[in-house]
């Protein structure tokens, strides 16, 4: 017998309630029935999202609802500010120049965070900026861009602000309406701990401008059509939605609201500051080296010299049962990333770190056996985790 | 308790296997696991296909899939050819027209058949056409392709062949190889069984030489990183599929083929059947009035004259928990539609006649009592189908 984790930053572990939602017979689409739930869904992700905006469901990942951000948004070689500190900043500027909109990018170093004032002095520089994008939570570093601070900056300006909050929403806060964020996108499969293939975005009333005078061509992620949609009898959605996905996603939103947002913000702090000081204590260094950068979603690990970064998470995931992540596009083999996410919780960091120890001293690396574990459990005891 | 029953064209029903199947913990997307379960289904989506060509898995809707079809395949302003015969001929026509292509359309009647001659004529006097796109199965209506002689045709001209057989394939026989269909597009949630939110695409030599051309701006559909993932070790998706829903298909593939095509369609013809000669005996029209150009996969009625179309199908979901399709598009209001798709028996069929008869005793339709029942039973009988 081989028990496994998902200790990944996406998809994360997810709880039997889901599991047991998500295996319910298929509603039909177009049913009151399965439209009371999507209407209870949509309601429940604006909670999530601190939004008054409009939310819509679209049955793709989240690289599906970050292409259609750009294509609703913006028109053929409209300017737009890609922020970019990592494999997602990068996927925005991708998309973007598929779609031949004019980017403007700011690179950083993969692990730093998105300085206000460069995206500030862009925007005096570029006052026919139609967007700025960038992520909350860099999945691929585990940085967390400061969007209070942005989002306080491009409100003043005619850009719309694109936030991708994938990884980051229901992990730390994230206020829309309070921090002026146009549009933001999220999934099913992270701090939701639902099943992957649905996606989500809310989108302001200064976003809807852009949108409605859009000309890119667009069909299956078209929010006008979405928007038509939702004004039918019952409300639905405009082609057949993922039923199963969206009813599971019901009953993790139940359930991360009866633990109740602020409570499960400090639950991903903690799980996140146990994990980084257990590395630490194992002599290993952090991608972020600020601690203030870093989010709560994923901790990113530098692969020590000497040690093969595969070979390190093959042993824990063939061996051990225990998946974590390795790095992505620059970073490959370089980090690895410990998630910290969704239906998670103490165990599943000592679980983590158990296997890393383990599979560290398989590979003769050298450091004090129990280090990490010992570490965590004092960072636990300290948030009087166990009470 | 009201026990409830989806008998319409998708979703349709989902055997207990396959749920369980669904509600299994997920899988990493990158995890060597899941690789072999996607590469698994692949393989087993090409048996399904009759194709030796590229298939691919897209984590969206049917119509997704359409629109990757046409924003893979060919350039803005490309001339295409669609041949229209309802709801999912005109949606063709509309992500062609979206994606700024040149389309000629042939038009029929809804409840008519494409007629091959008619693309035969339209080749010839357009021999710049870069593509001809029509339904196998017109969900809208029922009626069924005469594919393999418009494949025959078709292969003739520079022009590829592009088959929507969402709610055809499984139920009636396809043959892409055969029949020289170019790209083949299905979904997860019609015959297969499984649940919504996952489609797949066939492509064949003829049409990687237009994709390769295309300059269609795309990304979250863009076949040619579908294809790059798919090299990859382990071969994976370019972004985060539905993973429950690959899962469930595994299992519902393997089902289908435990039973074997031949006798599922087999199946899917009796139960079309007396779908058919049961709804007659009620003395309603069927709307496909020529009983070679009906599909298996649902049956369209018209609704009798005095009678509120809705009204009907609300009491049956809501008094007797039966689920069928009302009208699509221009439809609406004037047919109803029973499935008898997927995992679907005898049984199911007598449920929806069942349910169909007491509905219209009471909203005053004159009919003979239970006459629908017993001319499926003598369709069951005759066709052995209780052996």
């Amino acid at each position: 017998m081989l028990k496994r984790y998902i200790l990944t930053p996406g998809p994360t572990p997810i709880s039997e309630e889901v599991l047991l939602e998500h295996a319910r017979p298929l509603l039909h689409h177009r049913s009151p029935e399965f439209s009371k739930i999507f209407v209870e869904v949509t309601e429940k992700l604006k909670k999530l999202l601190k939004t008054k905006n409009d939310v819509f469901i679209l049955t793709a990942s989240g690289t599906g609802a970050m292409e259609a951000a750009v294509t609703n948004s913006f028109s053929t070689g409209d300017k737009v500010l890609v922020a970019n500190a990592g494999n997602f900043g990068e996927r925005f500027k991708k998309i973007s120049k598929k779609f031949n909109l004019n980017v403007i990018s700011l690179d950083y170093e993969w692990g730093e965070i998105v300085n206000p004032d460069d995206i500030k002095k862009s925007l005096d520089e570029n006052p026919d900026i139609k967007g700025v994008m960038l992520q909350f939570s860099e999945t691929s570093t585990g940085a967390l861009n400061d969007i209070k601070t942005i989002g306080s900056i491009v409100k003043k300006y005619p850009a719309i602000f694109i936030v991708d909050a994938i990884s980051g929403i229901g992990a730390s806060d994230l206020r829309t309406d309070e921090w002026s964020l146009d549009i933001v996108i999220g999934g099913s499969q992270k701090a939701l701990s639902a099943p992957t293939g649905v996606a989500f975005m809310s989108i302001s009333a200064k976003a809807w401008k852009l949108i409605e005078k859009s000309n890119m061509p667009r069909f299956y992620f078209d929010i006008l059509s979405a928007r038509e949609a939702l004004l039918r009898t019952p409300p639905q959605t405009p082609w057949t939605p993922g039923i199963s996905i969206i009813v599971a996603m019901n009953k993790a939103l139940d359930m991360l609201f009866e633990e109740s947002l602020k409570k499960a913000f400090e639950r991903h702090r903690v799980l996140a500051k146990a994990t980084q000081k257990a590395v630490e204590a194992l002599g290993l260094e952090l991608l972020v080296k600020d601690e203030s950068k870093r989010g709560y979603s994923v901790t990113s690990v530098k692969v020590p010299e000497n040690i093969d970064g595969k070979k390190l998470t093959d042993i824990m995931r063939i061996k051990y049962g225990v998946t974590i992540a390795g790095g992505q596009g620059k970073l490959k083999g370089k980090i690895f990333r410990i998630g910290h996410l969704g239906y998670f919780g103490m165990f599943d960091t000592i679980t983590a770190i158990s296997a890393l120890e383990m599979a560290l001293n398989e590979l003769g690396f050298k450091f004090e056996a129990g280090s990490g574990i010992t570490e965590a459990e004092k960072v636990f005891i300290e948030n009087n985790y166990l009470n």
